[in-house]
């Protein structure tokens, strides 16, 4: 294990992080928010003094390989999240610090769910933030960093690779331009742009400044934090909400396909198998729920938007509601768990599965059917028309027991607090699949605020296992990662 | 495909159903029942005339693969589902076809699922069919057919092995020895001895002869269909709730290891991985949730038992109770959902995911994670300290997979139903995995009679895909398994 590295990495971080500290600082001085001035000054302070601390260990450049790029996402996103719940405690607006641990890791993590019983009232810089945590949070940090830090001498690209590899969502990862470095600015940029879009929209809506700005961060990271205690239901405007919904589908796709339109590649974009399957699956759920919920409305484009809007913002991660959908009927509850599960696009903001690993998934149960039939065959999996090597199915069918295993154990850790089956279960779901508001007593109008600290430690740890999609944690918690002894035959090939 | 041995082996298995009917049929005379007895000699005549007939098809012994294995153990897995309803139907004690249909499906499958809200002053022989079916289902009524019925001219024993194959529960098919009859025998030698046993211990405690016989029936197959509305609770002595508790955890381990007991090879029956992991969980479980209930009990010993035996009944997919456990605390009441989904050891009466497969599957999800450290070594994944074929571990995913997409598809279609969706979730999986028992409505106390038609039969479905582990049901509604051409090719080697 390269620890100098990890260390190298984690100052970087925590000196970037204190720079995320000053726009809320300058938001608290200028709406005069005394607490919360302190509370963001004091962290950037503590953030810049250990990072530059840090920076003070002699560097090691003998190579990263899979595991330091593990364990340093996971790692950095765990210190961002407790350092980035300080704010919350010294201003004094969160008390106890395992919630502001829960709340900012919910935050990054681009979960949305929320511990305060009600979001109205608190001091502008304090909302700002929550939000502005999602929109970090969202394209990830250590993506954030590739963009704009000199990462080690070419080796490769090798160095960035496995931190890009380790907190990019989705079984694959490509590279849009041959340099890392390019890659990361392009998809920051049009991360940038889309949200920068949407705030005008919304503006142009009549939605005040502010709320523009921030609901966008909470869109654009498919976060969901509201800075309304009705969440985007506090809007009337059917344009707004359109907007919200339409945006949060735009962000739950995989921002290569961005990449695509930006070349003029449409074709190639509209040929998409997962574009395709996220598409046709929030259309069948959005139609399903419809036509299961307008029998209770007085108005059909009433139900039809709070359908489009409740699907797109579940299937996509984000949490935002316009409905209260923990009193539907059955059938709808049922299907929003299931497309929580399911999520959103691989490489895009959203969590959950992944369209794409679902498809791999469902095309290795295929296959295994047709080796029934046709004993002598194995095929090879297609995604797009492109095989997909075998590797790549076995982590995925890997990922997906671990992911079992995480939510089952969880479950019965949750299950302590004796709240009843669904609040435990969609509790986990909600976390671990980066939603925010599940059913029951953490259904849209609920909060987390009634969890014993070991629930919410274990919630917490859930949305990191989620947005991480699971390995950097375990990597974390493995012990024989941290065992001395680097191997040169360790070193990971890199897949374009 | 080979339709014509797929026609000989149903006339075959409906002649033996018949036969099946004459014990009942006896009982019926004897104890007067009179609409009961006309239901089981009419529906006794019935199968034999269509027995006969299909007798008469021309035989073409050329060959048997594995689909025309897996359809043949499919269809006749719902023939005998739909003609064993017959009786229920006849004499007039279920009114309604589809409930007969539900009731016998959850008996030959073993789940113990009942749409009846009392069987107490049900007719005797009806209380017999019931538990009787449970019996048949446990060990298999192909494996049954291969005991008694001469299969075809050798073929290195072909024939015999798809239907094996595809009835046997687990991952890996084993023979006992080298004739296919012989190990059928055996096992139906094993299962008759052991069942004789309960029924004596169950007689020595003082209960009488009927309900021994019937209840050791429900045991052995581990079906869970009680002859009393307080189920085993019903019979207030310690005794006989242990007698069956630790019979039901017997009947849960694989037969093959009996085997091993009698050959003396009771060192490697120690050393078996699946039986530590069974046992092993099963105590650990029944402790956490003794530590979990101990203080709503005035006696400790009653907690133990009471913790004991629903961990027993549920863990080997019985579903006999002897306590309301719907009204446990919610961790109680998770590990319960849990166990329901891990289920008994392979090639054991009981049914879930099996105990083998849960195996391979963490060290599938293990091997992944050493992957990533070293990232050049993939291990061949061992259990017993043997060598697991890739196709075997290929299969566990794809099974795994297929299993949740059966249990998500079939919840939404419950879900439609309306109920609560501890009801919607727990009456699938306890289906599924054939326990019979969820929670909530669908609890202890409860029964399956307020569900829709749709629901009945999804429910129903799937305490076959569960039975047969999922593969030959899918086979029967794959069309191009239906369409003709044979292949040499497609001739399976036999796994030893």
């Amino acid at each position: 294990m390269n620890l100098r590295i990890i260390i190298k990495y984690m100052g970087l971080i925590l000196r970037m992080e204190s720079l995320l500290m000053l726009p809320p600082l300058v938001i608290a001085l200028v709406k005069n928010e005394a607490s919360s001035a302190v509370g963001f000054a004091l962290t950037a302070a503590i953030l810049m003094l250990i990072g530059a601390v840090l920076a003070l260990v002699k560097q090691d450049d003998s190579g990263v390989y899979a595991k330091e790029g593990f364990v340093s996402v996971a790692l950095a996103w765990v210190l961002i999240s407790i350092f980035g719940g300080l704010p919350f405690y010294i201003s004094g607006v969160i008390p106890n610090f395992i919630d502001c641990f829960f709340e900012t890791v919910s935050g990054f993590t681009t979960t949305g769910a929320s511990i305060l019983p009600a979001v109205e009232g608190l001091p502008y810089s304090i909302l700002y933030w929550r939000s502005f945590t999602h929109w970090v949070g969202g394209m990830g940090v250590l993506v954030f960093l590739l963009a704009i830090v000199p990462m080690s001498k070419g080796k490769g690209g090798g160095e960035g690779f496995q931190l890009m590899r380790a907190e990019s969502p989705g079984p694959i990862v490509g590279k849009l331009t041959p340099t890392l470095r390019n890659t990361a600015r392009i998809l920051y940029g049009i991360y940038f742009l889309m949200t920068v879009v949407e705030i005008l929209l919304l503006l142009a809506g009549g939605m005040p400044l502010f709320d523009s700005v921030v609901n966008s961060f909470a869109t654009a990271g498919t976060g969901g934090f509201a800075i309304k205690n009705a969440s985007i239901g506090a809007y009337s405007s059917p344009y707004l909400q359109l907007v919200i919904a339409f945006f949060m589908m735009l962000f739950g796709i995989n921002f290569s396909l961005y990449y695509l339109v930006l070349l003029r590649r449409i074709r190639d974009v509209f040929r998409n198998e997962e574009l395709r399957v996220y598409l046709g699956i929030m259309g069948t759920v959005t139609l399903l729920i419809f036509l299961n919920i307008v029998r209770t409305y007085e108005n059909i484009g009433k139900a039809l938007l709070d359908s489009y809007f409740q699907v797109s913002s579940i299937m996509t991660t984000t949490g935002f509601a316009t409905a209260d959908f923990d009193k539907w009927p059955e059938f709808s509850r049922f299907l929003l768990v299931l497309i929580m599960i399911f999520g959103a696009c691989a490489g895009s903001t959203g969590g959950g599965i992944k369209i794409s690993r679902l498809i791999m998934l469902v095309k290795s149960g295929k296959r295994e059917i047709m080796h029934i039939i046709r004993p002598r065959t194995v095929k090879t999996l297609r995604v797009d028309s492109k095989p997909v090597s075998e590797e790549t199915v076995r982590n995925t069918n890997a990922f997906f027991v671990l992911y079992f295993l995480i939510c089952v154990s969880s479950m019965a850790a949750v299950a302590i607090d004796n709240f009843n089956q669904e609040t435990t279960v969609t509790a986990v779901l909600a976390c671990i699949n980066n939603i925010g508001p599940g059913l029951s007593l953490v259904g849209p109008s609920g909060n987390f605020a009634m969890f014993s600290p070991l629930s919410k430690i274990v919630l917490s740890l859930d949305m990191l296992f989620g947005r991480l999609e699971i390995f950097p944690m375990i990597m974390l918690f493995t012990p024989s990662v941290w065992l001395k002894g680097r191997h040169k035959k360790d070193r990971v090939k890199i897949v374009e």
